[in-house]
């Protein structure tokens, strides 16, 4: 028997009175339209812009306590907030207001019976709880993506953000107070306490979105009854098959290990067709190292000229960082069994030239992308055409892959009447036409 | 601090060689065809039908063994699965292969850029978890829709229903012998220790599916990581508006409460709009007692004729029994603030005749169905068309409501490219097109 211990305290009474009070005001807020929601989310820009001094000086008062603490410089680095990035984030939250409304689209309209008429609806979820470690810009992103969509939100930043997410919150509600949707729709947490008393406003929360580390996602997965959009981990893999173009298949797995190797759709394992490893591999041992990156190998890669060796362990590593794990493959099949073995479930790609093979992997891999002949680095909401992107999602039910405000709306069923029992359909003494309406 | 203690055992090694084996059956099962999956369904169809007398005797052994443990009587009825019963089941079988493939929807379809082209597919889920109490039945309703959908599954049955579900499943199996689908992709689990195990099946388990008391989906969404689709509660509201039609209120609240009062849709709380109270409340107290509803009011209604008192408690049961709540508010927005606080979110109605209420009513009870002049009732897969229910949610995000096959489908982007590299968007040196092609 193992068990694990939830220790998560019980929402303070003040936290339940403020998050009661984003619920009642995102309730107003979903029956706004798409004009006043737009205008509101403008307001929230000109807001931003017009508080431009007081944010940077706060980020940089928490930039000067991060230096102070000896903050690690990767955080320094999420964490700072200078003009520029200040500015395109401005310019991301117009972006959002110039998305299409998710909201009021009518999904089926179906006649029951005469009289009695059903439509689904999208409407908003309710409330977002969202939780960053540092990334300041990112509050600004997503409390133009909750609004946008109707959605209240209860924001949590990090420690070390404290200043420039007060400042941006600051901000945010003054540009609601001058629309026509209440400031109390946006609340932001400071303390670890209440962070952790979010997870348990089931019922006042409707989901929360953790923009953190696996080890973040993780925990909040464990410890709250409350839908998580995210994903723990990214084991991405390549798999280059013996019809390939080699130096094709060579500029994708360049591009996918190394044009962001921190992203979670970068590869960690490239898996290589044992009929072409001889010419491939080495090809690889050229170019990857070149370029700064580490390579793994099996005992096959290994004698092909990679240096180090690779450990079980590799196979199911989320390097974040400029190292490869190799492995030299029978065939296309044992390729699929090592990806359904250790990967993630994120996005994993084929380099081919032969249309059997492609249409093998793409039918058979049950990732959430699943790539012919290009990078798996296009895994993102605005690659995707999104325009916007909420996360992107490990699970297997919608939304997945990278979600958009799409994965910020639900639906209802509304059926209208005319004093229709269901008496009358059990008895038999009406039957049902299920006639199908226009949308 | 509370803490709360999991105590769910780790899968045994052969209940772990079980699950890997059905997900590698339902792994090629999600690359059958349509007709496939259909004769799949079928060939159980029939091999039920060769099965009928061991099904039945064996269900006649589990009814014997209930007898002599004295088990309930409500559990027994829905234990006993007798000829006319079991063939209603088939029937429901076939109909399951005719409804409509929810597999290979293309929902989206975009040239990102040129040569490079996205889609999204709906594929299946992969294997779901099913826990039943007791109802036979509903094996093979759950069983067919999982291979219609694609989908391997575990299921596992009451410990009373052991013989009946034993029987059930290996004629499923047998039957899928007679097809393309290979009969490992269902499972029975019967022992408690499998149910627990199932519930850490991460990774090889997509989606949980319980069908019983509330007190086990709320053990089962405790319990896991894995997604689950269920209901935990059920407490739904009719608001009888001061412009009602109360001739019409009368017969929908009836109907609402008395059609079947053990079903999750059916109402536990009436609230009467004070101008009309003293005409309406009488006409209940004349009517539900004659059907065998008790009634229990607030202090307005009981001045008004109902006998006993409503206590708090009562607004936040779920009696699934014949007993009624009743309360009498001063206006729509007191109702609406009484289905806000003790609501489930499930199905409320208002019976009105002024549009602005219905409007107003519609837009704000954020339920997963709302309905106007018509029984709560009709909050059924069936009665919306969907021609098979899989179960009821009453989780905010989609899959909400009846969940008809849709919620046993997940989706995947397929993205081709012919060498395609992030890189290159990055520099500027090419910019996506993001042209809509025809689904």
């Amino acid at each position: 028997m193992t068990s694990s211990v939830m220790a998560v305290p019980d929402p303070s009474p003040a936290l339940l009175e403020r998050a009661a009070g984003v619920r009642r005001s995102a309730m107003a807020l979903g029956q706004c339209s798409d004009g006043q929601r737009q205008a509101a989310v403008l307001a929230m820009a000109d807001a931003l812009e017009a508080a431009r001094s007081e944010i940077l000086s706060a980020n940089g008062a928490d930039l000067d306590a991060a230096a102070q603490q000896g903050l690690a410089s990767a955080l320094v680095a999420r964490l700072k907030l200078d003009g520029p990035k200040l500015d395109g984030a401005i310019a991301g939250v117009r972006q959002v207001a110039a998305l299409a409304d998710p909201l009021g689209q009518r999904q089926l309209h179906c006649e029951l019976d005469e009289g009695l008429v059903l439509e689904r609806v999208s409407v908003p979820l309710g409330v977002l709880g969202v939780i960053f470690e540092a990334r300041p810009d990112a509050v600004m992103q997503i409390a133009s993506l909750a609004i946008r969509s109707g959605n209240g939100a209860l924001l949590k930043g990090g420690r070390e953000a404290n200043r420039s997410c007060t400042a941006i919150l600051s901000a945010l509600r003054q540009g609601l107070a001058n629309s026509e949707v209440s400031p109390q729709a946006l609340e932001l947490l400071t303390s670890r306490e209440e962070s952790l008393g979010l997870l348990k406003l089931d019922g006042l929360v409707d989901l929360i979105i953790p923009r953190g580390s696996n080890e973040l996602v993780r925990f909040i997965q464990d410890n709250t009854r409350i839908p998580v959009l995210g994903h723990a981990d990214g084991v991405c893999h390549l798999y280059v098959d013996r019809s390939a173009d080699l130096p094709l298949a060579l500029r994708v797995a360049l591009d996918s290990k190394t044009q962001y190797p921190a992203a979670c759709n970068a590869i960690e394992t490239l898996l290589v067709h044992q009929a072409i490893a001889a010419e491939f591999v080495p090809m690889v041992v050229g170019a990857f190292p070149a370029a700064g990156v580490e390579l793994r190998g099996d005992a096959a890669a290994m004698a092909l000229g990679v240096s180090h060796a690779a450990t079980e362990e590799d196979w199911t590593t989320e390097y974040s960082d400029l190292i490869l794990a190799i492995k030299v493959v029978p065939d296309l099949e044992a390729a699929l069994e090592h990806i359904r073995a250790f990967g993630s479930r994120h996005t994993d790609a084929i380099c081919t030239a032969d249309g059997a093979s492609a249409d093998r992997f793409l039918a058979s891999v049950d990732s959430a992308g699943v790539y012919l002949n290009c990078s798996t680095r296009f895994a993102d909401g605005f690659r995707y055409g999104f325009g916007a992107e909420v996360g992107i999602s490990t699970q297997t039910l919608p939304p997945r892959g990278p979600v958009g405000l799409e994965g910020l709306v639900t639906y209802r069923y509304r059926l209208r009447g005319e004093g229709h029992i269901a008496a009358d359909y059990a008895s038999g003494a009406k039957a049902f036409l299920h006639r199908s309406l226009p949308l």
